[in-house]
């Protein structure tokens, strides 16, 4: 199956670029719903929305559950009424409540009233995408404590089996407050008398409906857990988050780190194929961040002209000390945005932390300074100009790797994204005082040079 | 729970910072496993290996397990034979293998000898760490295809549970073959006479034991599994790989672009409190990478000397052009690493990307050449400097979109990391091109100067 994947969808794209869309449904529907999503998420809207009714509601269902949820959205909103709601009713509710959010208010109420999950997907609607109730399902498995081991195989095999594989079983009162949780295997392994409550975890870990996902993701890592059960302040049991939603908040969380890191908005909605406006708008505003610091960066070159103009070959290596530290701060920044996000410090550690950067920032300016003292000084045989490269380079590496773990922590500290603007605050400041310090030793030592 | 770790944790480190051991202990016994490791994981290895046998076994493994591989074994090698022998019989196969791995050749084998597991341990021995084979566990819930439910759950009832938390049954042959997989759920919600071949789910997907690990997290990712059947040529059972060890490879992948995309080796062993050993290791090799980039830079401005010497006020303004080059590289280089990683572009729509590009380039370029422009006039008065700095920032910012997509891509069509030294290229190459870009102008209208 997995070998011939790559060629059925090449054989599924020349289907449709020609035109043959009964060839390309055959095609589809030998896929896993995972891959029919891959197969028609990069043609046009029109296509898409064509393709999705031929194929059987689940496989459609489970084709918009695999998505991007903006993609899926944009396909909901171009679907007919009663096909959207038949597709929506077979989602996961969590799913289907994100996309309904996407949807224009007005199609989105006509569609929850032919939809017959709506009272499952309305309390959905309330919570924010990115927190705990925006994460969860509601369609959970649970018991009650007096039940025994048989009475609840029984009432399970009764009970409509639900879509998401909860391997969790969840204990509640008649409060519906969470007692307990189950897991599959003690129901299965106990003796078929023994009491529910007699065999439950009563130490689990849960969270609350208005935490932010990325706390549920760290939760669900840090404690290796299958499912995190939501409560509210009452530890009423509201819904669970899946490891599967989880996989995706880390790829997310990854993908902000490394766009806010890169100089991009933090917006894991970004992705190569997105509209043409959506990429500027999350692009160029850093640019114009990055224009102000190299304004800056001039106006201070601008005060040594005169020295640069009796001496014009410093501008040959004004850009190699800012460079280099900019280069130091980067690798510094990277190693503590990626602590922060894993939490592998506390602020109990920053001194250590900050002491273990001046350590290495020397001995890497050191090794790095000295070889560009060597380089210059060979190339240009002026030892004065190797000498204030390599003591400037020095200096700016040892400044740039304590900003690099300064800048980050202060953001934090704050309670702002560590990565946002970090990337920018350390080039900019590395390449101001990389141009001072070398244009001002080579003022002040310019009958040397 | 969840409101007093932070204080408990606390108490900790101030009991073990004034050497009572006594206290500390008491106090660790009362958190999660996951909670020990990170309250011992900064602390002394001295400490380390004496705090752990006071745990009780289970926790102690437990703790093992929760901690960075290489720190757990620096500890593990600290521990008496017979302990840690007995630990590591308590902890998941796959996890005590790594630690077998990394400790010295002739302490391991003195321990397995002592292991009673090592029957269990040693074939996992025999693959490399980042392989499914590595990650894999091999205590698997195995059924046989003419078992009734019932017979099933009697079976598992009177079997030895086992660690790991298994949502699925293995159906296999005499031969071991992998047949179907079966959910905890079908089990039960089935009727206690159905057969499980009649209920097992042959169509699934499972990876094989040399393919590597980011392989394997691509498939739950992608196709939303719990568990993945680890088999060999001949479709033989050979272990699992459940979602918890995917969370910890997803996690270490997106670390390593991270790093990768700044300045530093790929290697998600590196954190922030890394031997300092390591982390120079880890950023001095790339450091010199800049190193030899920038004085190929500075080679090509020095081709320009006699311009700058003559008109010294162009030194000012030559690193705004190669500065916003990088930046406008690195924001399409993360968004096509990320592309690559998380697999949402094939090589067919290569053309596609870079067309992008060129458009999204062009629109950027043009928006920030023509404010460079303005400024520069303003600033300084003269239109053609304006006018030169504004058409080599949209050079270099076009240009470095397009870098930003080749290089990736083309890194990835020879099978090597995207990621790896992209950033170094793309940074490299609009550096020269802005320097090359406004000097060469600036020489050419040198007389409107």
């Amino acid at each position: 199956m997995k070998t011939n994947l790559e060629s059925t969808l090449n054989n599924i794209q020349n289907a449709l670029d020609n035109s043959d869309i009964d060839l390309a449904q055959q095609l589809l529907n030998t896929l896993h719903p995972a891959d029919q999503a891959d197969a028609i998420s990069d043609r046009t809207l029109q296509e898409q929305s064509k393709m999705l009714p031929h194929l059987t509601a689940d496989n459609a269902a489970a084709v918009l559950e695999h998505l991007d949820e903006d993609e899926a959205a944009n396909i909901a909103s171009e679907l007919p009424l009663d096909i959207l709601a038949n597709l929506l009713d077979k989602m996961e509710p969590d799913e289907a409540a994100d996309i309904l959010l996407d949807l224009y208010e007005d199609k989105a109420s006509q569609v929850l009233k032919q939809m017959s999950s709506s009272e499952i997907i309305l309390p959905l609607l309330k919570h924010r995408d990115d927190t705990a109730g925006g994460r969860m399902t509601t369609q959970i498995p649970t018991l009650y404590p007096e039940m025994t081991t048989s009475h609840c195989i029984t009432y399970l095999r009764k009970s409509k089996p639900d879509k998401e594989h909860h391997y969790y079983l969840y204990v509640i009162d008649q409060n519906n407050t969470l007692l307990g949780i189950l897991g599959l295997r003690e129901l299965i392994t106990n003796p078929p008398n023994t009491q529910i409550k007699d065999i439950m975890n009563n130490d689990f870990i849960s969270a609350s409906v208005d935490d932010d996902q990325e706390k549920c993701a760290r939760l669900i890592s840090h404690y290796n857990l299958m499912s995190l059960p939501i409560v509210n302040d009452q530890t009423q049991l509201l819904g669970v988050i899946t490891y599967d939603d989880i996989v995706e908040v880390i790829e997310d969380e990854a993908t902000e780190d490394i766009y806010a890191l890169s100089n991009l908005s933090a917006d894991s909605d970004l992705d190569v194929f997105s509209p043409v406006k959506m990429m500027i708008s999350k692009r160029l505003p850093w640019l114009y961040v990055n224009l102000f610091g190299a304004f800056i960066s001039a106006y201070v070159i601008s005060k040594f002209e005169p020295t640069i103009a009796k001496i014009a070959f410093l501008a040959i290596f004004q850009s190699i000390v800012a460079g280099l530290g900019g280069n130091a701060g980067t690798q510094s920044l990277a190693i503590m945005v990626r602590a922060l996000a894993l939490k592998q410090l506390t602020f109990r550690q920053v001194w250590k932390a900050l002491g273990r950067e001046l350590v290495i920032g020397s001995l890497n300016g050191l090794a790095v300074g000295i070889s560009c003292a060597i380089l210059v000084y060979f190339w240009r045989g002026n030892t004065a100009l190797g000498l204030i490269i390599g003591i400037a380079t020095f200096g700016n590496l040892l400044i740039a790797g304590l900003l690099g773990t300064i800048i980050p922590l202060t953001l934090k500290y704050f309670r702002q994204d560590p990565a946002l603007a970090s990337s920018a605050l350390v080039t900019g400041i590395t390449d101001i005082i990389g141009f001072a310090l070398f244009l001002s030793l080579a003022t002040l030592y310019i009958s040397y040079l």
